[in-house]
């Protein structure tokens, strides 16, 4: 497949009908891909494509203080600022900010919407130049890979030759790693949280009840709702749903809800929401559908799922890393069962088969997958004491 | 809610619309709650209503041999014959059946299709004798204890007094707990498996997903789709597999299925089934469409949720068993998340503080929940070795 925009025909108009608008209209946008298209894993080409982004704090004289900050699956740019969508804190404000872990008066922090998103990158809902109407499922299926790939064309459309710190959770961890392995002289150092190398079976799994959900909503159109004026709504909402639970762990759902009736001191004996937990997945589900799009809802977990960095190695997860001299801090989370902890010890094992600086932190929590965006203590200490000294080493290197 | 069918407007007559029919047209019958109605926790009567049933073996003079197996959420009363539906063998054949764990030539074998089920006996698919309709969501919401009412009056008609045992995994293990704790003399030896003495917020949270994605399907409408013609494939479909993932294990799923590509060398780059797990889970979803009726899903998984044995008590499980002379044998897997050993243990643990007679054996298999219906070597000796001892103490009682 080849799309490629032709300048007059930029993938930066406004997308049509998606009545909610989530636009990310107050962020930077680049326009890359103009000299030449980028290619994706498929064997697609893809440009001039849009990313945007959101920056904090100041690019210093010698450029060597960027800090590129990766989203996980449903995230965004917004990561130390409002979201305009949602008018929420940005999701890491308790670890990026001044004074913070990652301290935006020493740092310039870079955010982007990754390829496919639906907050400014070009992505399935906005327009194909070729139809002039949204790609819908006429987007290239996308990798993690493609995504950094639009992520390393943002970074040399700044200026920045090589990042200090790569860092993200989840999904913006296999970007992280994806980063490390691709770019390894760009990436001084580099926090994979709460990841893995590749995508589980069970994952893969739960991310196709989501698409099934998705594509079984008779309003998603085959993917062209956007044209036809509908929106998958019930669909997206059930794929938010049996995610989100995967997100949390089975103390944590009990500690919160429990079996606790809602606004009812007893069994209703109907399908209303009974318990408490049956009404916050139903708002989580539906408070989703406001902010997401469905179609990158679709492109994104398929990129998830065929992430697999050994793969190109004969599934030697070392050779990935052969020679890096980047500084890694992997952590997990105990009650994390999405990413659990032997899936990011696999990741050490590799790094220390190459005998690469790494440090590995399991931070014990009941929060479940979710912890990485929640106030955890350990995990802020961790991640500040890593940055500090890797920045002492950086400053040592540098002229 | 008041559901008295008179004698002239049975429920056991055939539904209309259900176009795979799924009317376990091989069982028994018995018409039951003639004389009175069944009086359900909802505070509705029903009645009379139909029980479809199998039974293997013979009955022996004193009645004394009888074993009441119940079924879990999807399962039905073939437990070990031929299903006429599918054509498949019966879901405990490895356990039940001549010289098996549970003895068909020594034992008299009763399994009945549960109240609100989808195989003969009374559920939302059944003619409401008020409308003269499929009673859809009209049907009364029902519990796990109800059910047990219901299969107490099959055992009353069958002129059994006291079952030998009763046994059942996950759904079936409540039923168990429900049967011993309502019927303490009428309950010699009890194997719950696989089970809970309350539904976990993880677990109703995984239902809720469910219902969500059948009622999310228009073909649903409002759960009057047989007398419309129509069928919610599609979101009964999305329930099975999130389900169906909960019921396993991520190793099992490793090991079965793994990364590995469907009839193909390498990824599709596109939205079919790329994996195999996504083809398995994809099968799970559609051949259950055929088999089962969606709001018997509805209803069911709500019995589930609502199940907490010692809620009546102000908590304490153990309340529920106090003064029990049954024997029990509580079976969990070290791989099963969805009812997990700590949940079993609760249960022994109550019992024990009833001084009940009571084993405990914890069965190591990567297998996870749906281990209690495989062929799982140790747990077969465990209850070929409980069914005998307790078969010997049962005879020493008997005149």
């Amino acid at each position: 497949m080849t799309v490629v925009n032709t300048p007059d025909q930029l993938p930066s108009a406004p997308s049509p009908a998606l009545d909610t608008a989530p636009e990310g209209g107050h962020s930077k946008r680049a326009l890359l891909g103009l000299d030449a298209p980028l290619q994706l894993d498929s064997g697609a080409l893809l440009g001039p494509l849009t990313v945007a982004y959101e920056t904090y704090g100041t690019l210093n004289a010698t450029k060597s203080n960027a800090v590129l900050v990766c989203h996980a699956l449903t995230g965004d740019q917004y990561v130390a600022s409002i979201n305009p969508v949602t008018g929420k804190p940005g999701w890491w404000t308790g670890l990026i900010g001044p004074g913070q872990a990652v301290d935006t008066d020493r740092f310039f922090v870079i955010c982007a919407n990754v390829l496919g998103g639906c907050m400014g990158t070009t992505g399935p809902k906005d327009l194909n130049p070729n139809s002039c109407k949204p790609f819908g499922l006429d987007f290239p299926v996308i990798t993690i890979a493609d995504m950094v790939r639009a992520q390393a064309m943002l970074i040399d459309h700044l200026g920045i030759d090589s990042l200090f710190c790569v860092i993200g959770g989840s999904m913006g961890g296999m970007q992280v790693l994806q980063w490390a392995a691709a770019y390894p002289q760009r990436v001084f150092a580099a926090v994979p949280i709460a990841t893995a190398a590749r995508h589980s079976a069970q994952n893969i799994a739960f991310h196709e009840v989501g698409r099934q959900a998705i594509m079984a909503d008779p309003e998603w159109r085959e993917g062209r709702y956007l044209d036809q004026g509908t929106r998958p709504r019930a669909g997206l909402a059930v794929a938010r749903m049996a995610a989100h639970i995967t997100y949390l762990s089975e103390p944590a759902l009990h500690r919160k809800f429990g079996r606790r009736l809602q606004a009812r001191d007893r069994l209703g004996f109907s399908f209303d929401a009974d318990f408490q937990v049956e009404s916050y997945l139903r708002y989580q589900g539906s408070s989703f559908v406001e902010r997401f799009d469905a179609n990158s809802y679709l492109y994104i977990t398929r990129a998830m799922d065929y992430f697999d960095l050994a793969q190109p190695h004969d599934g030697v997860l070392s050779a990935a890393f052969k020679g890096t001299k980047t500084r890694f801090c992997v952590v997990s989370f105990t009650s994390d069962w999405l990413f659990p902890t032997p899936e990011n010890r696999k990741i050490v094992h590799a790094l220390n088969a190459v005998a690469a600086n790494v440090s590995f932190v399991e931070i014990e929590t009941d929060k479940g997958h979710d912890a990485f965006l929640l106030d955890e203590p350990e995990f802020n200490r961790t991640l500040t004491g890593f940055i500090s000294s890797a920045w002492a080493a950086r400053q040592k290197t540098m002229p």
